[in-house]
């Protein structure tokens, strides 16, 4: 583990290539939420180039749990479509790394485990999303309250893929009934962010038993006149890729983004070359 | 070739399924435009799975020119994320086998060719975005006046991937002055064809030399007031694969797309499983 130095709030306000900064150099790993405002952040599955096929594949059946924002060369960390000079073994707060889907270490820097067969795989996040909800007023209340956003197992099945199969995980966010259709426009803007929601209403329709025990996450308070929506959640691909238990496999530990240089509101997550 | 007993206009108002159950059958082996109205049709390219993962990793770098709209297991010729029954190898009017980088043939049926090996691409067409300007009382010339769409090599580099590479195609289409705010709007609902446009005004801009003189397609007039809109053309993937000289690739030829079942205004392109 890296001496971390700076904390959450030296950064807030830097642009996305000091927040990076100050990660490669060892000096930050915590949480990337509300850090370079208006840059989409990334989900990430890193696994060797044997199963990328598949696993793209996967991820295109898949559009709302697993929207696809940058592919990297095979055995090349660096990911010039997302961002100037992102090298992916150390502009990430934290990573885990899996094998034969047990987790093995959870670490800061992945430079002596790269291999030169490994392909990183960078997928949205609902950061995004709930930004725009905010600018827009609509309340988001594991933010409000500071807590981890809920998570669920659905009963909804993804559309598999070589080894990759399963069913998705899903978040919950309380919206004010009159607020649910305009919710549901702003986040349907961010297809590059899992879009608009999967369900609304009874958690039973898709297969959640109980609200108040999320599967990862904190329960939140859902209040008279709110509504409980659902999208689909960036940990869908992470459960999909432990279920397959690839040989190794890498990914960001939650809330530990890979903070990009590409406008959440870009027409598309493909930066031009310089 | 099949012996074709049906004509385009028979075919004008028919479902998806009746009008693929046509083109399967042999019956029908002429283009596209304006058939099954409101499905997403798609551009097509079939390449051996060795290349596969660059081609995707190149389409995802260029969603403008290939929006990635579906894929197909390696060896498998159905594709169940766009439509029910969808046998690639029949499915088609009429395609294109390139060895080499060389037309080999141009034939309505590629079942005598199929390999265990291969992987069907399908990306998002024109067609979509066209069909949207013209409900929305935008005049389309190419298609006003029975032509094809004008094409132009542009000098826009492409994001290379593995051997793909090169620079992007496009289609000009005129557009009064006054509506070209709202066509870019229009068309910029549709990631899964193209987009919104890539540039407008001085064909020099993007290294078209003479409007006039189109790579593909037919010249069309541009009328006073009206301005040259540029859009990313599905001719790119095309030319991008001809140039990496594959052993074996196949496409549709142009205007005879794959017809789906997905609808063109659908959140993603991928169909729930029955």
């Amino acid at each position: 583990m890296k001496d971390t130095s700076v904390s959450h709030s030296d950064l807030r306000g830097l642009p996305a290539d000091k927040v990076r900064a100050a990660i490669r150099s060892g000096d930050y790993a915590g949480h990337t939420a509300g850090l370079a405002a208006g840059k989409l952040q990334c989900n990430l599955a890193i696994l060797p180039e044997v199963y990328a096929l598949d696993f793209l594949r996967f991820c295109q059946r898949n559009p709302k749990p697993c929207p696809l924002v940058g592919v990297g060369d095979t055995g090349d960390p660096m990911l010039p479509t997302l961002g100037r000079d992102i090298d992916i073994r150390t502009d990430v707060p934290k990573y885990r790394v899996f094998k034969d889907g047990v987790m093995a270490a959870e670490v800061t820097d992945i430079t002596d485990i790269w291999q030169d067969d490994l392909v990183t795989v960078a997928l949205g996040c609902s950061f995004t999303f709930e930004n725009a909800l905010l600018r827009n007023d609509i309340p988001v209340r594991h933010i409000d309250t500071g807590r981890n956003v809920p998570m669920y197992r659905s009963n909804i099945d993804l559309t598999p893929a070589g080894p990759f199969a399963g069913q998705m995980v899903v978040t919950m966010r309380p919206i004010p009934q009159a607020q649910v259709e305009e919710a549901r426009q702003i986040s349907a803007r961010f297809p590059q962010a899992h879009g608009a929601p999967i369900a609304t209403g009874d958690p039973a329709d898709i297969g959640i038993a109980d609200l108040s025990q999320p599967d990862w996450g904190d329960a939140v308070e859902i209040k008279p006149g709110e509504v409980p929506v659902y999208w689909a959640c960036g940990v869908t691909p992470q459960n999909v890729l432990l279920a397959a238990k690839l040989p190794l496999c890498i990914t960001h530990s939650p809330g530990h983004m890979l903070i990009s240089d590409v406008a959440e509101d870009a027409e598309t997550t493909i930066l031009k070359p310089e």
